[in-house]
């Protein structure tokens, strides 16, 4: 270290001789000095040959130095060649306290009542993980995906030097709507789906596109899905939660000013059953009558075990107003972050805007890998083989239901999927339970936390996607040893 | 084709005998028929024996679709045997014309007035291509990104079942707030930045949480970036646009009713000066005294001649006011969707819970692969050879704007970067000029296309990432020779 005499009002401290970062250091504490205001406007400074002098450095360096801050604007040159503290504004010094800033305060008000973003523990701190809504990632075809993803970088890289268009790239988009109609009878073209970064954000494009702040309705699943009821809520939604029963979404009580209903007609979440035909010609009609939109969350029907599930409201629109959101969190990874939204053709450029003003469009190489990967059979293949995977899961899960916990737990029937709930006898409470078995290695969750209001069924949600077959009965019989302990 | 007789009232056509698909389009036939009435409640359907026959399939085929009816709510079985249109509401038929719906009648105001997502036009139509704004995509290392981004999902996808936190992973922050205070002394940890799907999305992000719709002026540079106006605008911001001279950003005319400043102080885009140290505290002072937020959007500021630019705003900051938004589409590429924002401390547990709703996090093997790209120095290295590029590039544009367009075409002084901007002689109508050259293959840009306003500076802004070096020359021998054309 060496330090400058008293040829300045303060002593910069430089990196020992022979640095290359004398100078930088020896600028960076001028240039401070000057906006602190430590160094007064109008103050000469001294010589480049005194300074460099003092401070034990070349005279070039200082030479340098000072043309960059006259670069800056931090000095000036005057008459007679001495170099002058410019009058830039000072601002407070860092050694003052930063002030004390209250983001509630400055947030819009849409946000100001948000919770935090959610998080997800770590897998390692359960033994027995019922984890809600994610698959199996030690079954995902790992090296398949990454020769896919390599020929898809060496692919694209060379082709186009600018911005991808937003709705996604055409050959994910044909990829897509085939998958769509294969698996579900969803009847649209390339042209009428948006890809997302999942369905989230799938959500919030619908979210920020149809929500007026303050203004709009929005009738979601009581219990549901709560990412969903938050990204409507963000956007300024008054969000109206309606009851689910064994037909599902109660169509009959959503209030006539909604203009957008959310619903999970496939498999309700998480509840489990289905929306009833009846129901769902009701819903349809409700929507042309009121010219609300439905946003179907078809989050997992590819994994019900039923072959053929009830159509989805897509398939059965008549009315152009469902807004069909799929994703590939569940049938590949959520970290891949793909999804996509097909939507009536009236509604589609102004989505591909709101994605474009989003974040322009989903990365290149990871849509033409999944395009390859379901252009080439192998999402079928895998999904085939992960039907079988969850349905034994949720067989013995279901067995082990019964076997431990009769009488405690009661399924709720429905159709398979990645997840099963169950009933909890009423002297034991779900909430509380869910916590203790976090601390025995237990994951599960429990139904009132994916419910809005303070009365919730009591009752249990059982994740299939993390927890291999051969755990769950010991999982299931640690936690009943665990309720029994409550009630 | 088979038809059936008169046992229904209206014909199902099936496929041909043998075809697998005869119950399921059966099925769907029917359903349909239901659902629009044709069939209508309370009709007894025939017999499965009689239904066969008349269509030519086997019993078994029909006794399936009907369950399946049955399980959907579509038919009902009563007493006797007999199975009957079940009263499902019969919504419109898709022969009479699916409804002319207006998106902008369903759209929230503040998106009805927004142009359509803008459109790049394919490389290829362009022999001289000097389109702004993209990198040179042949220079990118690909095969070393091809082994990380391998190296990346086989470590990383073995390791968690659930989504991953929001704010991005823990390898990439730190990798990033290294990278920035290397390359723009930019000071920041790892938990004071949000890794986002490209500079867009930092943008979206600031745009949702602190505009407040109807509410919030927003002051942009004018000539400045549309993509960010359009954002604010979309969150429901009113725009004021503010001008720039040679010092950058007219700080002065900034009205003090405005809660946000959008800045591009390294490098105005596409203007090209640096913000003065003058009005970079000028500016700091202003947010401080009106408790303003500034984005400082930094979008190529590795790529200026000098080697050490003007202090980031960031830097320079005491009053936690500065979004410092940096991005790898210009650095890297576009088309991986990968920035970030470093924030004030108070700012980022709301920018995470916005991320989340937007779509939770960017993807999990291009975070970890751009997290091993920088810190095995790989970034650093190929900045080191795009800045020699880009500088040689912008050496021969100069040169040739010289040589060629001397009197016509008057360069605006900059320290560097991507883009080069040059005034038009009054003569010449930028707007005109460029859509001529388009047609004869020369993309560039005029500077009325960065504007709000109909008076903008009569000009040209000349991208360097799409254009080889050897071309250059040329491409502005052209673009004269059709500009005197004009004149």
């Amino acid at each position: 270290m060496s330090f400058a005499g008293p040829v300045l009002p303060f002593s910069p401290v430089l990196p020992p001789a022979g640095s290359r970062l004398r100078q930088h250091v020896l600028h960076q504490q001028l240039q401070a000095a000057i906006a602190d205001g430590r160094l007064a406007a109008d103050l000469r400074l001294p010589g480049s040959r005194t300074l460099a002098e003092a401070c034990g450095v070349s005279r070039n360096c200082v030479v340098a130095v000072y043309e960059r801050l006259l670069a800056e604007g931090y000095v000036v040159a005057r008459n007679g060649g001495g170099t002058y503290v410019a009058p830039v504004r000072a601002t407070r010094r860092a050694e003052s306290p930063a002030p004390q800033i209250d983001a509630r305060e400055r947030l819009a008000p849409a946000w100001r009542d948000l919770p935090e973003a959610l998080r997800f523990g770590p897998r390692d701190n359960f033994a027995f993980d019922f984890a809600v809504g994610v698959p199996d990632r030690s079954e995902f075809p790992l090296s398949l995906w990454r020769s896919l993803s390599a020929q898809a970088l060496r692919r694209t890289a060379r082709a186009s030097a600018t911005y991808l268009v937003p709705e996604g790239q055409p050959s994910l988009r044909e990829a897509i709507a085939a998958h769509a109609s294969f698996i579900r009878a969803v009847s649209c073209s390339a042209s009428e789906l948006i890809v997302t970064s999942g369905a989230q954000q799938a959500f919030d494009l619908i979210a920020r596109l149809f929500v007026e702040p303050g203004k709009t309705v929005v009738a979601v699943e009581e219990p549901g899905y709560p990412p969903l009821r938050r990204v409507f809520a963000a956007a300024g939604a008054r969000i109206v939660p309606i009851a689910v029963d064994r037909e599902g979404l109660v169509v009959e009580d959503i209030p006539p000013e909604a203009r957008i209903v959310c619903v999970t007609p496939t498999h309700q979440f998480p509840m489990g059953p289905a929306l009833s035909a009846r129901r769902r010609l009701a819903l349809l009609a409700f929507a042309q009558k009121h010219e609300a939109l439905i946003v179907e969350d078809d989050y997992d029907s590819e994994f019900l075990d039923a072959a053929r599930p009830l159509d989805a409201l897509q398939t059965l629109d008549r009315g152009q107003s469902v807004f069909y959101v799929g994703t590939f969190s569940k049938s590949l990874l959520p970290t891949l972050r793909l999804g996509y939204v097909i939507a009536p053709p009236w509604a589609i450029s102004a989505l591909a805007s709101a994605k474009q003003m989003s974040d322009w469009h989903c990365a290149e190489s990871a849509q033409e890998a999944l395009a390859a990967f379901i252009a080439q059979g192998h999402l079928a293949r895998h999904l085939r083989r992960m039907r079988k995977v969850y349905a034994q899961r949720r067989r013995i899960l279901l067995h082990a239901l019964e076997r431990h916990g009769a009488g405690l737990l009661h399924p709720v029937t429905s159709g398979g999927g990645l997840h099963a709930t169950a009933l909890l006898r009423d002297d034991v409470d779900a909430r509380a339970l869910v916590t203790t078995a976090a601390a025995r290695g237990v994951r599960v969750a429990s139904i009132a936390g994916f419910c809005m209001q303070e009365a919730a069924p009591n009752g249990l949600v059982f994740g299939l996607g993390a927890i291999p077959a051969e755990l769950i009965d010991e999982g299931v019989s640690t936690l009943v040893r665990l309720a029994l302990k409550r009630s």
